[in-house]
């Protein structure tokens, strides 16, 4: 337990390249990818129940999701379950729960932890956290940067600079930059440096210092999001419904990590946490049971794999044999069966985008 | 029409290479392959349709697919139905066939023809066919045979021998031999000669002829399936069942057509029908609609190809999207899944077989 300290799950975000698993209208963050029995949404809840009290958690989500979250969070207070009218990106979110916790507790601390991320190492992900919310309350915006294992060109990166030298915080150090998903040959001198590490888009501040700098980067969205919390507070839901869709969509990284940082007030505490994004299908791989060179998500008895490799997803809708195929991907859902391969991963989105134009919203 | 000729449908064998689209108890026989509408089994009976009486078709089943026969074939007369009490091979039911046709005309010609292959033209073949059974008057038993086009090692030839100059069939070859399946090597050999083609399993036969010879070749089971016969017609189960199991089991090839065909007894006349046995899937290929370079058996706008080549049978069951796949075979039916390539689907055996030890009698 951090004293005071509130936290922020953002729940949202399709995780397209997840499709058809992941649908419109059951996204990444309701899903068990991880055969845990509990999904990335309450695996999230889980990591947050021992860092403050469940009335300092809020969950922002789109409405059409509000209801399943709701579910799958029993414990959540119906307070702190803030439903976006449409979808904003993650700044118009999380100044929105910002705003809400400033108005309760002034001097609040809070994380903000993506939905949809899966980490192996809660007792490392605890210390970290820890530092970085001795770093937040110094009036700097933390993050907690993953420490790379690879040269990977999905992730966005954050260049480290010196160290803070802040008691209790013996691991943070300055921000030199933040930098978009890089091409796989700058990824690998990021690597090489050892001065880089993986955005996780995990970050912790003081409400108050992440509002300045909200006014300050984005006045107009600043603006708007104090009109959005207030009518949210008063239930006012026209006044929600009037301002929400004016607000400007933008991530946090851009609205706020990369000028701050530029600023030189972002400091990150980089950790090995056992972090994954869970970006798309080859990345599940590693979590799964293993069935004779085949992961497996889903029920391994209903699968058989005969001279295979890759990864099978399936339910308990029908048996999967596998015979002679090569890093291969199968989804079985009840309406929509994929076949692909781990090279083609990051294409799925163009399966998407092909049934749409075919009019068949009801795969998305 | 042919005057005074009798069809014999044998309509047994699993067809275990198109699990799971064939199962025990949906034989291929009874599978519409080809999209067409109409199962191998129904094809069959509208090629025969056009050669004789309807009352002059029979049809041996095994028991367990009587129903599902019956049901298909709504014109077949009940007494031509002849079930089998358990599979005893080909021979067993073409034997117990001419039996029943010899015993009501004692003059008759039949032909026995393959439930679950495809003709591609039935012109040519009612052509070839009135030429066998002119050969067959004769007192020779006649195969048909397939131009072959190709150095196929999944079929047996039959290689040609001298012209048997006989008026009405100019067609019409001494059989110089049966080969049994050979290597590829081996057949590019028979290719070259011209003088082989292939065995499609197609035969003409007086009724007294073929019985003449299997009481010479197979005294025993000869005399077992007179008892069958006769136990058939008088309706005693019990005397059928006790005598049924003690057959040889053995194929009309093994049985009639090599060792008579040693001391001159068969002749074949070859054809080009656009005969296939659709024995794998990678033989279905041709005969389906295409989608983007995917063969489709199943409802086409199901089915989405971005990338990808090769095969999927699908039901309306689910949608089917392939994304960056080569030459992938994918069966999709309600309890099982099938994922291949063109180059495995020869031991889908394995597969079936693998099920079957894991107890898995529902899938097989």
């Amino acid at each position: 337990m951090i004293p005071g300290l509130h936290v922020v799950i953002p729940a949202g975000g399709a995780g397209t390249r997840l499709w058809p698993l992941s649908r419109s209208t059951r996204p990444k963050f309701l899903l068990d990818l991880t055969g845990s029995g509990r999904s990335l949404l309450q695996q999230t809840w889980d990591r947050a129940l021992p860092l403050c009290a469940p009335e300092h958690i809020t969950v922002v989500t789109g409405r059409a999701h509000a209801d399943a979250v709701a579910q799958q969070l029993p414990d959540l207070a119906p307070g702190r379950l803030v439903r976006e009218p449409s979808p904003r990106d993650s700044m118009a979110a999380v100044g929105l729960a910002a705003l809400l916790i400033h108005a309760q507790d002034p001097d609040a601390v809070f994380t903000s932890l993506p939905a949809d991320h899966v980490l192996g190492d809660d007792a490392a992900f605890a210390v970290a956290l820890s530092q970085a919310v001795v770093v937040a309350a110094s009036g700097v915006i933390a993050t907690i940067g993953i420490t790379a294992s690879a040269a990977s060109s999905a992730y966005g990166w954050i260049e480290t600079g010196p160290s803070l030298r802040l008691d209790g915080a013996p691991d943070a150090r300055k921000v030199s930059s933040f930098v978009e998903k890089p091409d796989p040959a700058t990824a690998a001198g990021y690597l090489a440096t050892g001065s880089f590490c993986w955005n996780a888009g995990i970050f912790v501040s003081r409400a108050d210092v992440l509002l300045e700098h909200l006014a300050v980067q984005q006045p107009r969205l600043s603006d708007g999001l104090r009109l959005a919390a207030d009518a949210w507070t008063r239930g006012d839901t026209l006044t929600l419904e009037r301002v929400w869709p004016t607000l400007t969509r933008i991530a946090v990284d851009h609205a706020l990590a990369e000028p701050v940082a530029a600023t030189g007030g972002m400091a990150v505490v980089p950790a090995e946490l056992g972090w994954t994004d869970l970006g798309d299908f080859a990345s599940l791989a590693p979590m799964l049971s293993d069935l004779d060179g085949v992961s497996v998500l889903g029920p391994i008895e209903h699968v058989q794999a005969i001279d295979a490799t890759g990864l099978v997803v399936t339910g308990d809708l029908r048996t999967v044999t596998l015979l002679g195929v090569e890093d291969i991907v199968v989804v079985d859902t009840a309406d929509a069966l994929l076949v692909t391969t781990r090279e083609h991963v990051q294409r799925i989105r163009d399966c998407v985008d092909r049934w749409r134009e075919q009019g068949r919203d009801d795969l998305l």
